[in-house]
């Protein structure tokens, strides 16, 4: 129900052309979801203000990308679309120049907001150079809320001095996103560590057993370390988004 | 917002105590649910009347059953909870003497609708007899949704010629529940001799790369039959609910 | 045994000219099953008149397709086939120009009875745009069985709103099908909403922990709410084939 | 190397008994982690201050599990243990009578700090009345974190209305725990109405497809809502610790 | 239709009190399977002359094995229950006392015929002591099918020498049934050193990776050497009654 | 120890050269392997005479398929290989043109024996037509091992009547191979209607919650009929040669 | 062919009564293996001097344990039964008071050779004090083979600082047993710190996404560390064992 | 912690220009783990001299895998790269023309060393001839450890008598990696054969219910004789990086 049609109905109930009781009826008759709805959409957008709409670009035609994409670019200052191919990029690539198509990562941006009000407090770790397209999947999308991300590659548990030698970092952190494929075990050792929420990110990287991401999403599911929890595999902007969430609380910010 | 609410709020704005605009905030800012919610339970109930109220008595104690069980008795004429062992039996059986008890369906149920008024049109099917409780637990409940229930035991795909035995009733049917565990194969089977629609109930009945049903469902689910689809294993219930709603459809009845 | 064979033997029974004994020894050892299949066969026509005749155009070659499609096409009104290639179309289309391709869908139809006397009465409801060629392939066989469809795409469950705003419509519908790939959250929550039966179709939109729809497929089949049934993965077409069949229980229809 | 001998080495470098390079020497072959150990337990103990020490029960003895409870209730204000069988706590009971045994979660704990300091932000919402076990686990250990929980059970998808009656209290959390089995679509479903971060717990309620709770798993990990993490089936104390350590985030706190 | 019911008909269009037309109409409309199975019946007689009568006792009370055990026993020389357990064979001993049970391959059985008329050519062959229950039940149950088998237990393929010195038995056989849990190597090991058919049987024995009996069962499935069928996990019985079939085939026996 | 070696170690003990003790020894420590091998292969050579040579093409380059295939043809009447490409083929076709090539079977083979000794016995038998890759390499493997075959094509469960309508030439075999994917409920149906061993063969055929073959291979373990075993997915070849070595048991034939 | 048959054939030989001709036949078809079985059997003797001889007990009654174990306990001065219940020690005990039972690790064993001739150089490493029976059985099963063991233990990754203290002791031994449940990631993080195999046992400690121990054994089979192999879930009895094998390699050992 | 950084530390403390304190504060505050770490390396130095250093590939561009390569080149005499693409190799064929391609195996290296300086020890053995890939792998990558490697191709399990032709070369070997895929039985038979221990590598090489190696994989798991360990499915590195450690324990060599 739109505001017209309800204070319309309000307005008659007043003028006393509408009951009180065939004004209850149709309350209740009329698509009720759409208040609620109205409510909804506010409090949220003052939660998430400054937080980028997303497009999942996957299934969709390189022509619905770019529409949607443009679409939103007119109305926010961040704008993210996930799993885009080349050819989706080369349908925008001239109708918003300003857009920027990170291939690895298989992401389309826009941000117009100032980098510098970023929040900093996100750590992105991985354990593999293969790992990384997801990881940077992570990172981009947790910059795009507003946060700053460190990133610290290439820090598998095989070589563990690797990953000790940025244990101050990963202790300054208030948020960790951990990546990683073959057996995942990046995220338990990272999560007895520190004292942040960890969010583990299984990756389909790997071969044999490791069917498809199934053997690191198994590992990080079964964490002995306290304060982890798991997103899909490959799922790197779920996590990027959790953990930019997740970095905005109890912070005041005027990014965006 | 329950009525009451709603009925103030508008006698308010009638009588100019409330602005238009105050009111349109607090109709936004209520929890805004209760309204649709009204709307949504009167359609549901006209459509749904004389339909069972139903417990899943599994993760309950004794107690709680038997308490649930007796408040629906005093409002409703037809009760039913699935999953319920003896010892939840015996607590409400002095409280609720008229309540009856299936041990093999782990039903118990109260009717006191009259049955010459139930439906005919539904069968159940089931492969072998080790399909029973749940076949059992289908056919009852469709019966107490209203519905007469033909039921055609232990005609599995083994010994084809009982099947074939029950193919006019088969074929009388309006709609079937086929109960089957092992390789499940009945419900594909009994698909290609109808035309009514077919619900599935793969059983965990069987041993060994059965794997506690999954055989069956997967049978059932990759059937080359059409008119096929499939509920959860041991589900009888699910089948027979959805059986009776089905039954009901394009009748006009009285029962309840 | 055709007919023909069977008449001339009653004929010689009745002349005397062979034995009742002889009678019931050749009725035995003939292909006892045409006599039965005759009946089932009328009996399949009388239910199912009007609906169309499907070929599964998978694994077959392009030229087969073809040619079965168009010899049923000479003896129905609707025709359809499911899983078509485009090269497969590209076979077909000089030969039989009435026919219509819908390549999201991957269907090959051809309907020449009256679409005005379709039957109203079914909704299909799908999550996400990605999972738009599954709930078109429902949607398209629904329709070719004489049924009017009601599409509500793009309603999944993350964004409650917009599927609380088409309640009414589905809770109108007599039969919905609803289509849903990552975690198929969306049957149960429209089940939830109606009286009418739903059937589910997973499809194996999504990634990762998806395994090919399996993710949606298991919640699907463990759904807490009641009414729901569910059908293989990407199985537009049973859903729309079921469907077909429930809406048309209990209706006189002349169609087709 | 503790302090001491670290101390006792460095007294020698400057009282020139020990040369530069034997000093290097040494350092470089004494177990080098306890430097980096004492280091890391400062920065942890500063950041989990006032958050329990927490002991898994499972595969322990009652005897184990009393032994260590009570070293721990010594030197913590909190203490839990988690997987408590009834056997266990008998082992205590008369030990520490001051410790709190919860038979439904399987939590035994020790609270000595003033609940009035608890920060109030996290909500946890369960499915069904079958799921309170876990649920229970996770809101009790977020209590013991120093928060306050607000508890919102039985608010299956099922039944829509139930769960939108509550989304104010939703939207008002900081950091949600769902605790849901069967199909598992409660998280979706409320990560979709808030902007707070979402963790869910799958159960292994259910039966049949459900796989001892891989379904609600599957369907967690693939949602399609935003702001969603998963930990282990029933790991109730993994989600509540979580939200406990995301709920501190950004506060000062005087707790414990 | 039965046999009394075709030879009325047949007599009333001899006597020209029913036509040629009525006749055919009841023919196709009364239950057609009726006839087929006569003869399908007859047909299986005679090639399973000798073959016991068999019960699948699980999933069955044991008044109700007792009874259908009973009945069988009156018609049949041989007469074969399995998956029988104590509780079972108590009920039936009293009142059938020639009944013999097996309690390791849990199997119920009667046998009247002459042991001596038993075909050779049969030898079940299993990999270590705990798959005994399996193989004696393929063991007995071939038997009962008129055979007679040679045992060769405990020949693992860890310990070649032991099967090896076997070699000449196994090269003797007509039809080989092998046994074999853990890894299930045995079924190619020997199907590479004879030429008969090899029917394996994977078991439940052995832990951790083996779910269940997966592992050989797998390993079965993909045996590299030709002349392999496999059949369920654990089904000692339809291993030995598949021995039996073909053992029988191009034999002329008067057993039973 | 190859027969020149052998005997002249035994001529060396008869002319009194060589102690028996250090013959002893001897024999001891050659490869004793080979002895044995000897008799084994003359043994198999009688059994399996006039049975083909068999080369698995898969993961062999064409020059090594057409040189392997080449030399077997040089010594042997019937050679057979399995799973060989277009590209295998083009390598043999020049160098031995009487070889044939069934691309749909993936087969190439080579039979210079009478075809009119073959022995009768075998049916294969398949569910759709989409099977039909694999039965065929199922019937011209057993007509290479001197079998004639019967194929009964696409006669799958939910048509029945096509299925019943080949009852009789069913009956009448001694083994029969059946092949079906998607749910694969034909091999239960068939054993059901026969005296004869049934060897399953379930294919990847079909989609979905068909994972590939499983849900077929998981239906034929199951099946409550007796005397059924599988063989691998899509293992045409697999159930042909048992099938060949089934019928040719108790018969004596010239063929080869 | 045992050694008076072989010797009595070649003195005939000798003796001119057997021509070489009947020899080579007689060699040829006598059960050939027993030759190269004493070979091996030798052979292995030499190379597994004082290793003990081993009983799996799983699948045996109590008495046939004490039997086999009274037995070898008569032969060899190393005997170790490996999953013994209670109830089998019991049938033991009195009989062998010698024997030693293992209630946690559920071994029986009896060693009386000297316990200082034991090769050092074995590690055995596990998680948590759940795993404690598992790295048990290794260890003693190891101590069986004559090595020395260090007991590493509750050195979980997730408080990686006890492990690291423990780094010293790691890098001495020649080969580690690690011993881990839940997710098994201690195997990657001890072969990245040490140059010595890494034997990796995953044991089925845990729950929910553990299922039984895969989640331990997809991770250790992942490792992205170079030099780890892995056991069955909860094998602690092959992985002490396999240890013992290499230790001794390049060793001479004077033991048992 | 550099040593030029601790060195300049330890100064400061004897020239008194730092108290004790500060240093202990400074030590524990600095990246601790850079004085382990170089503890570690040195240590590891010393064991691994002259194995070679490894790249996997997989993963990485053509350019950077070329660049790793040539800077290992530079300071190693041994360099190992693993899964490389032929448009790898050509990145690098011309910048470093010793380097060694490997095709089959996918393996790119260089060895500088004396190959005259292997030690023996070592054999791989393989099922089939499909399996040479993963068993070149594996042998090429044992060589480049400095150990000489015996091939024994082509003895899969159902051809027994090839295998034991070569029991004695077994027999011989330290240590034996055995590579198997379909059903992956040679690991079990091998075992049972030597006293050495035995690295089982499954491999993708089947089809059907192969399931991509996990038949093997599972088989290999689950052997029944002593002394295997397995490593993931197609990884021949892992098993010949293995077995080379283990083939250098009690060994003196100057390789390298």
């Amino acid at each position: 129900m739109d505001e017209q049609r309800l204070r319309a109905l309000l307005e008659s109930v007043r003028a006393n052309t509408t009951t009180v009781d065939a004004a209850i009826h149709e309350l209740r008759h009329l698509p009720f979801e759409t208040i609620g709805d109205f409510a909804r959409l506010d409090h949220h957008r003052a939660l998430r203000r400054g937080f980028p709409e997303v497009i999942l670009a996957q299934g969709k035609t390189p022509e619905q990308v770019a529409q949607i994409f443009g679409r939103l670019a007119e109305r926010s200052n961040r704008v993210l679309a996930t799993r885009v191919s080349v050819e989706m990029y080369a349908a925008i690539r001239d109708r918003l120049p300003e857009a920027i198509y990170h291939p690895l990562a298989r992401l389309l941006y826009l941000d117009r907001s100032a980098t510098q009000n970023r929040l900093d407090g996100i750590v992105v770790a991985s354990a593999g150079t293969a790992d990384m397209p997801v990881a940077e999947e992570a990172a981009i999308t947790a910059e795009l809320t507003g946060s700053r991300v460190e990133r610290i590659y290439d820090v598998g548990v095989a070589g563990l001095h690797r990953l000790l030698d940025q244990a101050e970092a990963l202790q300054r952190a208030r948020v960790i996103v951990v990546v990683a494929g073959m057996e995942g075990a990046l995220a338990s050792v990272v999560a007895g560590l520190v004292a942040a929420p960890v969010i583990a990110v299984p990756t389909s990287v790997g071969y044999g057993a490791n069917f498809g991401g199934l053997s690191a999403l198994l590992t990080m599911l079964n964490s002995c370390a306290n304060g982890v929890a798991v997103v899909n595999i490959d799922n790197g902007f779920g996590a990027g988004y959790l953990a930019g969430v997740i970095n905005h609380l109890g912070r005041t910010t005027d990014g965006a």
